[in-house]
């Protein structure tokens, strides 16, 4: 089974965050039990303005964060997915 | 009888979920009694924007995943549908 | 006497639903009490962008479906009449 | 004592609604107590988009629906007028 | 002291309403504690849309009426001005 | 220390208001607690639309009134300052 | 690690703020938990406006005072990060 997102959406799957690494990404505040650090498994083709299919700037397999409360969850499976447009994702993370 | 979206519309049709397959989707959280999957039944002719009609991209027959809240049910006969834009529908799955 | 509706907006007739037969639509939830099942009376001209005329799309005698919450109801004698934007328009039912 | 509204302003007299003849518009709902069925007494000049005076659709003397909710209400002497934008007049009655 | 307003603003002088005169002007509802019929005291030099400045249409000495919760008030010594933008001006009133 | 406001913003530092003095600027309602008359202490390079930076129209040293509402207070020692973005600004005093 | 923003995102770190200095930065009110003056620790390559690239003006290393309410906080480690968009970052402080 295949997700192939529209536009310029994107599908996340959400990454395990280590809460006790010094290194690891850990969310404050309230957004504790939703993390917003994540893997990209699928990208859209970009949004189409005026006619001009924008190319998209994020690819599979990068780590990225995106904006807390953004996005749509749906779950293959065993597996959590977050889809996203690509302005909600705030930075790629190496 | 037979119904024609306007403009960038796609008519669904509800598709079953199987909550207990594994590669069956499930949606999480409150959008339990409202499956998102479904299956396009029509599709507009889409938007005319500046004087152009813009092409749509999802085909009868697809199986897309679409924004929870969006769109207007009605009800022919047995079957329910759904009226969303296009813009409402996140993924194609395959 | 006559409505010509301005713009891009269409009057419409509330068609009776018939509940119990197949064919009929019948709304789900708490739209029933007002049918968006509806017959095109009036189309305007048409809304104007950019100094351009764009020509409608709905014609007089089609049934058509329309955004719930759209539209405002107006009362000729004993009939009730919607005025509502093409773009509330749903789709069209043949 | 002249009202000369701005822009694509029209300035609106409530006029009266026979609520027992067949061929008068009676308002449903709750907008009773507010007749949306006037005479046009004033049209501005238009509004300007791109630095071109777009022309008005609405005469004085015309009879108008326009949306409930919509317009400021005054009052000269005896007589009540409510100035509306023209977009919010929603169809001519004749 | 002089009050120069920026871009489209406009300042105005509340006008006494003579409430018993069959031709002044007096608002209904709630407004009454705010009276809408003002005067022109300073006028702006217009705003600038795409680079060019656009002209005022209203002028010094013009009487107003303007929309109600538009407009920041300010008081010069006993005086008590509005300053709002050209475009909550409703109607000239002559 | 030096404060460069970004784009089209302003900063502006509180002026006493003397309430007591006829030509004094005294605000009314509920605005007593935050003066809007103010004096410019620094002015930004101005936004940039369509790839052209807009000049801007106040100058330092210019007393001026903004609205109520706007801006962000930041306090250098003992003087506290306001940012705000020149739209903020309604007109200038002489 | 590395965080590399997109479009006009901009990360910042948090600087401690000398509540007792005179030179330093004070905020007023209710934002005193959260600190508004911060260091530029990362620079997105700028947003896409009609198929350009519109270059950042803030700089890696400068300090800042960007609009509270706004950014996303996150943390590496020890350290606790903003992302912001250019658009909320009021004043360069030098």
């Amino acid at each position: 089974m295949k997700i192939s997102p529209l536009g310029d959406r994107v599908v996340l799957k959400s990454a395990e965050v280590e809460e006790t690494t010094k290194s690891g990404i850990i969310l404050t505040g309230n957004s504790k039990e939703k993390p917003v650090y994540s893997e990209v498994v699928a990208v859209g083709p970009g949004a189409v303005v005026d006619g001009k299919k924008v190319p998209m700037e994020v690819k599979v397999g990068q780590k990225v964060i995106y904006s807390k409360y953004a996005g749509t969850e749906v779950k293959f499976g065993e597996d959590e997915y977050t889809i996203v447009k690509q302005g909600d994702i705030l930075a790629v993370v190496e």
